[in-house]
């Protein structure tokens, strides 16, 4: 195991109605004047926004609103949201929606005390200071109400990049199982897609002798592999939400994936998917993944054979590991299947003829070295090979 | 699931050589005047209690020192220890040892800045306010480096008691595994069965519905499982060390434990003996844990053969399950007798006639109802029947 240090402060109030304490929890971790940050009419059609603005001004505290959030969300609006603030002297950012909306307002957060481009911190920079961020989660799939994390894409060339900080940790989460209930099914499943991927790319490690988090992350994916047909087959089934929703918190606070080197590959070669054709991110991770384990297996033939037998319950052929080894990918891709997920190019609406463009981007844009590293460095003609068992 | 609210603000830093940063961090956290809080000589005998020092002095943090704490600390110690901060004008507490140390050092750390008798929060009292506290972790067992709890045992009576508050928590915690390999098998095997009964309580519960939290707890038991031989084989095996330092947090933090009733019984049970004999918390747990879970097993057939089949690798026996649920009970047995732990009351130093005794206290001590509730309500009858099952 690998030296590390792990730092989660965010303060989570989880279960049924918890939005209704937004205002005390902006008060208490230090917050004045708030931007509410959202996304399109769901959380206005539902009444969320209307009962987290009644929160505040029961609390007293006055707020902006910025909606418009879009998934793969865009620097045009993060551009947009740093001048509300600035303008309207905000000091706390309160994201009201789902990991776009919550990458979109870590970004504020940081960009508005910055004197620079807050692009800086997608190509590299450490964020070390931000405006405190809330958040009010309404899907349960990017994990971005625990991580130290954001995504954001780049309409100036269309690429997705990512900026880390723990300035940009959420102060506070609220977590209510109940406001996911309304997703449809499509959406759902792309949530359960993120999650498993996010346990998928802490699993892919370099790193001996981790058993305590295998053994963790093993536990969320068989959390997952539960509940995930639960809630496709019944929406309104709060437990298995509930159970769905922590499990993807803890997915991605990191407390699994400490001590490890860890993949990230299969999101790299998916954000470059969801960037040229908007396609949501499980539903790329959805094809990415089959593909790219499937193509990198022999790194480690015993790490995937491990995951077979303990997730997928496939038997250990022990003559034949590889067997196994991929008994337990294809058991990934007809679970994801069978949860509505698409399976190839086509029904993600991505295009073969594209291929030398994504590899392009992925390999070369934005400064990187002709490469990607992770579980296992991919040069450009991997990448291609790799899109290629998508088609 | 149940509603529920989850914090963990401390900061980790983890592996080798990581008390080097105790000054560092201690400014980091806000300290300037430190009590230097530790057990016996093996702090001192390891040069740790140097280095210690010296990475204070580096950072320019003046220190003063308050030796002695005892397995099951004493509240003389604490009364001495808050009377030494007020003199000192002492702004944070540097526990430097295992959970004795470090729960002495929170009870501290609450009493120094509270007008009445420290052992108020010790009857019940929730903990608001405390001086920062920080651990340098040499035992993997209480999991108090993590955690809101603290118990101490009160002279006056020799029964012990716990009192939490997120003050106490500590700010930091250095977990370096490589200090625990000078621990002897008997102390690492206590440690073991302390982590593997913190897990245990919050597996039994009355909530339905928490495949997350339940993956989670067995998820670490598997790695108590799978490290625990492993150590006590070859005490020198730092990874297997470090696995087990993981899950020995992981395991108390509460992070497994949310959204679900939990037990509690075995420890209050155990309690009373390990402060009427002085034998160390794990050996106590050893011989308890059994016992009860025989006990109450029928309250919950299912809940015994999950945990049998799930972790203890027990075949199902779909025509009786309760064959299942005994099995892992006694699988469990086998395992802790297997890495050192005692059996039964002669092996502890426990004895029969005392069982009234025990009885009394644990359910009449301290203002208690004539029983102890969680997963079952247990009342003297039952209790009686329970101790009489260890003989």
């Amino acid at each position: 195991m690998n030296n590390f240090t792990f730092y989660s402060p965010t303060f989570f109030s989880f279960g049924k109605d918890a939005e209704q304490q937004a205002g005390d929890l902006v008060k208490r971790f230090g917050g004045s004047k708030v931007l509410i940050h959202y996304g399109g009419g769901s959380v206005v059609r539902s009444g969320l926004l209307g009962r987290v603005k009644a929160s505040l001004d029961d609390a007293g505290v006055p707020y902006v609103e910025l909606g418009g959030v879009k998934p793969n969300p865009r620097s045009g609006l993060v551009y947009e949201g740093i001048e509300l603030c600035r303008r309207e002297d905000v000091d706390f950012v309160l994201a009201v929606g789902g990991g776009s909306t919550i990458d979109s307002s870590k970004a504020i957060a940081a960009g508005v005390i910055y004197d620079g481009d807050f692009w800086d911190f997608y190509s590299g920079k450490y964020i070390e200071k931000a405006l405190p961020v809330g958040t009010i989660l309404t899907i349960a799939a990017a994990g971005s109400e625990g991580s130290p994390d954001s995504v954001i894409t780049n309409e100036n060339g269309m690429f997705k990049r990512g900026a880390t900080g723990d300035a940009i940790r959420p102060k506070f989460s609220i977590l209510n199982p109940a406001l996911t209930q309304t997703l449809p099914a499509y959406q759902t499943a792309c949530g359960i897609t993120d999650i498993m991927a996010h346990l998928y790319e802490r699993y892919l490690t370099n790193t001996a002798e981790v058993e305590v988090t295998d053994r963790m992350i093993e536990a969320l994916l068989l959390t997952m592999i539960h509940e995930g047909p639960r809630v496709i087959e019944n929406p309104d089934h709060y437990d298995a939400r509930a159970n769905i929703m922590w499990a993807g918190m803890m997915a991605h606070n990191n407390s699994c994936g400490v001590g490890r080197s860890q993949d990230w590959n299969s999101h790299n070669i998916e954000h470059e998917l969801s960037a040229l054709y908007d396609c949501a991110h499980g539903a790329g991770l959805a094809v990415t993944m089959p593909a790219v384990f499937t193509y990198v297996m022999n790194h480690d033939v015993m790490r995937f054979a491990q995951i077979a037998v303990r997730v997928w319950g496939c038997q250990m052929d022990f003559a034949h590991p590889e067997a196994t080894a991929k008994a337990g990918i294809e058991a990934l891709r007809h679970f994801l299947i069978s949860i509505g997920m698409p399976k190839n190019f086509a029904e993600l609406g991505a295009k073969e003829e594209d291929i030398p463009k994504l590899v392009d981007v992925l390999c070369n844009g934005d400064g990187r070295p002709g490469s990607i590293s992770g579980f296992v460095t991919l040069n450009e003609q991997d990448c291609a090979k790799i899109y290629q068992l998508m088609v």
